[in-house]
């Protein structure tokens, strides 16, 4: 027999959650289990709202287990440690991505690639170890077996923390993969959201050239002057992607609606890599020629290892990589929600957990 | 004002063209230029018949000029070589395939990729920098900037050289590049025409463990027992599919006709590589998802540079990797371009022109 989500575990939680597939967030009794050995136990601070957080909410990817508490990008302060925790203490500034558990037998896993493990358990809404389903950081404590807590160093603010977590390590993990990290290559960015607004970051703080590629030309100042995008081509503006064609060594492709690759792909230069961090829910039109032609590939990436997410996090720190985010209280989440369907967020909504989710009883 | 084909050069040369988009071939009078200080001059011996002979016969890319030449499989024994040619003398077994010329200043021709430079001259039906046809090697003699000339080990027959020089190189330099040469990989090879049945012996070669992926079971017997293929699925069964997925590191698409990506990118562990060699028509569906979840990738990759393609033969030689072929004479050849049609041939016609090339006049 199922049990109450209140009643499941022994230590009384709070956070709003989805109960239906309308997605509609309100406020959510639950419990956390015991913290065990190897578990680290925070308080939330802030949680990022991920893209993905409104398809699941919505049941759009048909995995959704209700009730949901979403929530992938948390960030928070340790509150208790189990006896065998090496690496954490309470007070520690840490974190919490996308998973919170995998097999640890898989060759992804001894290649510290659990997000490609074929078990990983992600943060919410997923089957864990022990039966029950988890849940995000939409709410006021998570607790995590240690190797999947991230460390926050002191100089990144922990409401900047939270967006890098599942944003921030999906766009750098694959400019690290496929030999995009290195100075003077020239990097296309194609669509300006969560994902894309990090992925200009990082390109830039890793020394590329970058071009952010869009639909939209009233981006343009943004991504050139607050963004510091070294320059913009207009998609849909024939002659400014002909002026473009065979001269990006990668481009990192967010855009998770249908659109055309053969543009994309004759921006590359010969053995260019086109890279896609969106997945559009129906197939893209794939000219062979378009890579036949000049060695081309088209990668894919999901998120990152726990390892690399840690090196993502120090790096951010040291070369202060931060996304732009808008702070809101958890009673605005539905309204987040909403404008997030718009795109109408520069470019990630973080919620203040700490200062504004409040138990009613 | 165009010279006539006969005319144009001083040295009298004899083939087969075809006339127009019907594609027949008959015998051709032609000529060819002196001998350059740079070039070598050679006797045709062999020269296969390549599935694009087939397409570029029909003009079915768009891109032939006619009266076409044929034949960029082509071995055979040098007769002249100019007076700042450096490392042919005559005598010597040589071989030109794909390529006659390139633009030697781009970046591509630094990377010894003559074959992605975007000037490169295609050894028949392309301009030549004279403004000149190239014509190809069903004929009796060939001249070639030396720098595009392969010199043939003595332990390789002139006849298995020839279809190495399209045919081999396609499949070996992707399995090079795409990192699928290390041994105790798990490599597919789909359709098991020219391009496959040399994927499958290079990638045995390599060490590889070697499964054939066809559509026909009728090729099982072919592809295990001869081929010396580890193991043979067919695609249209799905438990044989079911059985081995996940398990490729790699896997070579030789297929032209358009087919589902899906299944193959399932075949992949994560982190595999399909590479496209063949190239449909029409767009293929790439769903985003399959190659996310595995951070897989799709590539293509077309013949290779003149460098890697000596290093190709030679380790041809050295391996014994000897393409199958069926060699027939030259009045054979429009039912040899008939039954490539019907891929009734294993697995690569090679005319015999040094005895069945016989000028009429």
């Amino acid at each position: 027999m199922a049990s109450q989500p209140e009643a499941e575990h022994p230590k009384k939680a709070f956070g709003w959650a989805a109960r239906d597939t309308f997605g509609v967030l309100s406020p959510f009794k639950f419990s956390r289990r015991e913290t065990g050995e190897k578990d680290v136990a925070f308080k939330v601070l802030y949680c990022g709202i991920c893209h993905s957080d409104l398809h699941m909410v919505k049941n759009e990817w048909g995995n959704s287990i209700y009730p949901i508490v979403p929530g992938h990008e948390v960030a928070g302060e340790v509150t208790e440690v189990g006896s065998k925790v090496k690496n954490f203490k309470v007070g520690d500034r840490v974190g919490v991505g996308c998973m919170v558990g995998s097999c640890h037998s898989c060759q992804s896993c001894a290649d510290n690639l659990e997000n490609y493990c074929s078990k990983m358990i992600l943060t919410y809404s997923a089957k864990n170890v022990d039966g029950t389903i988890t849940y995000g950081g939409y709410s006021d404590t998570m607790v995590s077996d240690e190797q999947f807590v991230i460390r926050i160093p002191d100089a990144l603010p922990l409401e900047a923390a939270a967006p890098l977590l599942c944003a921030g390590i999906t766009v750098f993990s694959p400019l690290k993969y496929f030999g995009l990290d290195k100075p003077g290559l020239h990097l296309g960015v194609v669509g300006l959201g969560g994902l894309g607004h990090m992925a200009v970051k990082f390109a830039k703080a890793f020394g590329a050239n970058v071009t952010v590629i869009s639909t939209s030309p009233n981006k343009k100042k943004e991504a050139v002057e607050h963004l510091k995008a070294d320059s913009f081509v207009v998609s849909r503006e024939n002659d400014q992607m002909q002026a473009v064609m065979g001269t990006f060594d990668g481009i990192i492709d967010t855009v998770s609606a249908l659109h055309p690759l053969t543009p994309l792909l004759g921006l590359l230069k010969n053995h260019g890599k086109l890279v896609m961090v969106g997945a559009p829910d129906k197939p893209l039109e794939l000219p062979a020629f378009s890579l036949i032609g000049g060695r081309k590939i088209i990668g894919g990436s999901m998120i990152g290892g726990i390892k690399e997410t840690q090196e993502m996090i120090d790096f951010s720190a040291k070369h202060n990589v931060k996304p732009e985010i808008e702070i809101i209280p958890v009673d605005y989440v539905n309204t987040a929600m909403e404008r997030l369907l718009k795109a109408d967020v520069k470019y990630r909504f973080v919620i203040d957990i700490g200062n504004t989710l409040k138990a009613s009883s």
